[in-house]
């Protein structure tokens, strides 16, 4: 036997057992009288007491143990004489009269504590090393317990968890597939699927009625920081519903895990904001609303006074910073260099600084009077001692520039708390995105999203313009998820295909028994996805879904640890009918 | 709004409710003066009441509807004057004011019924209707109760599900891989896994402690029947324990589920039975026990009587099938040519009849006296009215033959019982597996099962004798799960390598991350997995995982519905640097 107890259970109560513990040496401190050992397991630490004088052979023999051993002890609980608070365990201690090395240990490449010297890629390369320390451990169970209280929450609305395949088949629609080569039927290939979504379509029209599945989902992407090749997502669909059903039940679940994983009681509604009042006001379709600062529109205010770039845009908005009336020319100038990066993009920034004694000072003070700024500070409710931030150009555009200013200002003025959580939903999203080049629409969500149904009349005439009934969950500027209710007619389905610029053949093709399937009566129907593993970061305070993942690849989609993707040998691409073509 | 109850809910105490219903037409009744339709959903199904004489526009209107076809009725709940108790809606009916048609269908391939027209490759392909039907929607339900319950026990036992990547590295070892050409790294593949055999053992080294995970696994075998290239994997694993520990565990898993899912209630331990034994005395590593029917060893007694077969022998065994001995002529020959078919591949079968007047029958009169078939029977306690059947040649093979025969008979006795379950553990397998032809050592479970303690000391000397610490889980004949103790060493783990004959470097190509790990601390563990697939189809009585498998591919490893594998474009190809060599 190698345990009676854990690491993290015993206390004041267990004082006199006789117990055996296994685990790591964590730390060991041999004071000459005295050597203190510190035993982890997944469960917690504990002291371990050897003293030299009525137990000399057995301390002499904790010599030769080292961090990272694993051991296996036997010993008594006894009372700490200087009790530590901060550990559960930090009544007791273990006064050991045996113990076993059951398994000895090289010096680790990296300190296992919480502050680790260690490098990212020398962590990911050791990651069984990473993963136990504490704060990447605290990172995995939250996973754990909040794909529990998801399971739980759903199963008790009725819910079906149905697994779905992931051997399926190529489309060229949206990102790349990963495709796997099939031995026995030559020349051909399954593709790994990039979310289940006509599976559980399908399962709608089989009438499964309440979907959902926690599943690995796979995009063979130009890698992007924090983009995993393979990532998983919470997948759900229900019939016979609309937007409110979808909506109220899924805010419900949010709510329950904002209350048992994060103790936060969320009584009101979530608020809703359309896209296009996201895009005006926040410049962001997944705005963080942690923070009060809005996009005013100054276009019409600012025209008239000389200042050509200003009179000849077609927008111009603004953001005021509290209190940053005081900054500097070098801050200012910072800033300015700030949007002209290529992320942001912007050509320039035009700042009026509202000072505490009410007079105003602007990059622009040859062309806008006092009065001039003034209106400016009332059009966006600026007070004395705040700084205005102006851009100006397509509207669009600057209404995104301005959205990534807002939220470095939130971030200097550390209005963005990660420990608040302020969760809303973004409703009518656009059906179509133009390609500016080729004129050819694109679907926004996907070609199965349903517009508006007040909208479904000028799909022809005015495509650009129509809504969808899209919505997506967005907590603290990250979109969560996202999801839409879907056509379920044939002929609804058809048009859309045909204004996407498929062909018939296409369509029929890469989606004819979703098409087929639609003939037999499909119920309406409409869902939603959410991207666990920025949900669970979000919660875990990690800006990286690296962090709650058990065995992350890299940025460029390598997993270090077991060396993959690695060649194969010439046998296993001759069964496979393959040929690799060296480049040049 | 579609709904305000299921068409599975209402009842005698909802009658004079005015209520909304959504779901699929199953079946309708013009009888003239009224018409009565069946609405179906996952939750149940409802009677609808039109009466032509107090609404006959309405029922009119019923005549556009057909089976399939999804509609929403709005009307109130009515007793019914002939109640129907076999369904949980039988004491009312809605009488129907308005409705109105969702969605057409045509009329389906086949018909929406348990006991359906369709074959298998139409209703395949067509799987979203297949799916409709109650005996395969019950076995999907089954399949999320089943998965809930393994999720809630394990939970309960403080073990974690922690996800682990499914683009991995392919190894030789065993079946063959799934490959996934890397378009970022030329020339490169992922590998799908057969197993995370290899990352559960990292998270045991991590510290995780208790670890399960219902997942998907990837074998690219020569298709056999009721295998699928994708399948479901209970898979767990935990540190600190011995074999017992495990045992203990996953018995009580078993339990739970034979308690919640079947009702059935085990208060014994499970019987446990070696490898060696099993194969005596069943001819199978997983015997059905639901039966009596045991092998017995006859090989002495059965020679010196000049029957040269016998006399020659390695061995002869034998099986008893009670109250057979009135079996025909025709009926043994055909005995006879059942062992001979190849799946079996006997030479032959020597058969005694222990008539019901205690005189004797056989198939060898001319060599063996009434007095020696009674010997037989004695060995065998047989029975007058029993008939002895006979086996011989190389021990390893009769026995096989022997448990083969020995399932025939109990399937034409009637003693294989779909609702009576016999769960128990096979344990003490052999380590090694000699392939006969090369002389090569392969690993009976894998390449990190641990030899039992005791045995350890005759690895290099007696290899084909050690024992592994290693068990199954049998229920019914089907093997259900397996698993080991494994090797938390380094140099065991690597005398391993060399007796399988990896060579150093091979084994380091392949399993260095693992061996790495080794170096820092291994506890010692051990888990097991399941067939998840194959579990479910013996709780719902099916036999085939086929049934319980939401999308499965056919017996050729192929997607009929969404027809994969499929051919991809050239793009595809040329940005994954592959090029098809065509065969011939």
């Amino acid at each position: 036997m190698y345990r009676t107890h854990t690491c993290g259970e015993l206390k004041q109560s267990d004082i006199n057992k006789e117990v055996t513990l296994s685990g790591w040496v964590q730390k060991i401190r041999n004071l000459g009288a005295m050597t203190f050992i510190d035993i982890r397991d997944r469960y917690g630490i504990t002291q371990l007491f050897f003293d030299k004088e009525t137990n000399p052979k057995l301390t002499k023999r904790t010599e030769e143990l080292g961090r990272e051993f694993v051991i296996r002890v036997e010993g008594k609980v006894t009372e700490r004489s200087s009790k530590n608070t901060d550990m559960p365990t930090g009544d007791i201690e273990i006064t050991v009269t045996e113990f076993k090395i059951l398994s000895k240990s090289e010096i680790p490449p990296f300190t296992i504590e919480d502050n680790t010297d260690g490098g990212e890629e020398i962590r990911l390369k050791y990651r069984y090393l990473d993963l136990r320390r504490n704060t990447v451990q605290k990172g995995i169970i939250l996973r754990h317990r909040m794909a529990q209280e998801v399971r739980k929450y759903l199963n008790e609305q009725d819910f079906l968890e149905i697994e779905t395949p992931f051997l399926i088949k190529s489309t060229p629609e949206g990102a790349r597939d990963f495709v796997v080569p099939s031995r026995m039927s030559e020349g051909k290939f399954y593709a790994l699927p990039q979310s289940p979504q006509v599976f559980k379509q399908l399962l709608m029209i089989s009438g499964y009625d309440k979907y959902f599945q926690l599943i690995k989902c796979f995009r063979d992407e130009d890698f992007r920081a924090d983009r995993q090749p393979e990532f998983t997502q919470l997948d759900c669909e229900m019939s016979f519903v609309e937007r409110e059903d979808i909506l109220t039940l899924f805010e419900g679940l949010a709510k329950h895990l904002f209350s048992v994983i994060k103790g936060k009681s969320f009584t009101e509604q979530f608020p809703r904001i359309t896209y296009d009042d996201a895009l005006n006001i926040y410049g962001s379709d997944r705005p963080d609303i942690r923070f009060e600062i809005k996009i005013t529109d100054l276009s019409e205010i600012v025209k008239g006074n000389g200042f050509n770039v200003f009179d000849n845009a077609e927008f111009t908005g603004g953001i005021c910073a509290e209190g940053l009336s005081g900054y500097s020319r070098k801050q200012t100038d910072e800033l300015i260099k700030w949007v002209q990066r290529p992320q942001i993009g912007a050509k320039g920034l035009v700042f009026a600084k509202y000072n505490e004694d009410g007079t105003f000072k602007s990059s622009v003070d040859k062309f806008y009077s006092q009065e001039a700024l003034k209106k400016w500070a009332d059009a966006m409710n600026a007070k004395p001692g705040d700084l205005m931030l102006l851009m100006s150009g397509n509207k669009k555009q600057i209404l995104i520039a301005l959205g990534e200013l807002r939220l470095e200002m939130g971030n200097r003025l550390d209005l963005r708390n990660d420990n608040e959580f302020a969760p809303l939903w973004i409703v009518d999203f656009p059906l179509f995105e133009k390609d500016e080049e080729t004129g050819q629409m694109h679907a926004v969500h996907h070609p199965f999203t349903s517009p508006k149904k007040d909208h479904i009349n000028s799909l022809d005439s005015d495509p650009e313009n129509i809504k969808a009934e899209a919505y997506d969950l967005v907590i603290n500027g990250n979109e969560i998820g996202g999801g839409s209710i879907r056509i379920h007619e044939t002929e609804l389905q058809k048009k859309m295909f045909r204004i996407l610029g498929f062909t018939d053949e296409e369509a029929k093709a890469q989606f004819g028994f979703l098409m087929d399937a639609f003939k037999y009566g499909a119920p309406p129907h409409g869902g939603i996805a959410f991207g666990f593993d920025r949900w669970v970061a979000l919660f875990n305070g990690s800006d990286s879904i690296r962090d709650v993942i058990a065995f992350p690849k890299n940025n460029a989609g390598r997993d270090i640890m077991i060396d993959a993707p690695a060649s194969v040998d010439d046998q296993q691409l001759k069964d496979l009918n393959l040929k690799i073509i060296k480049k040049g």
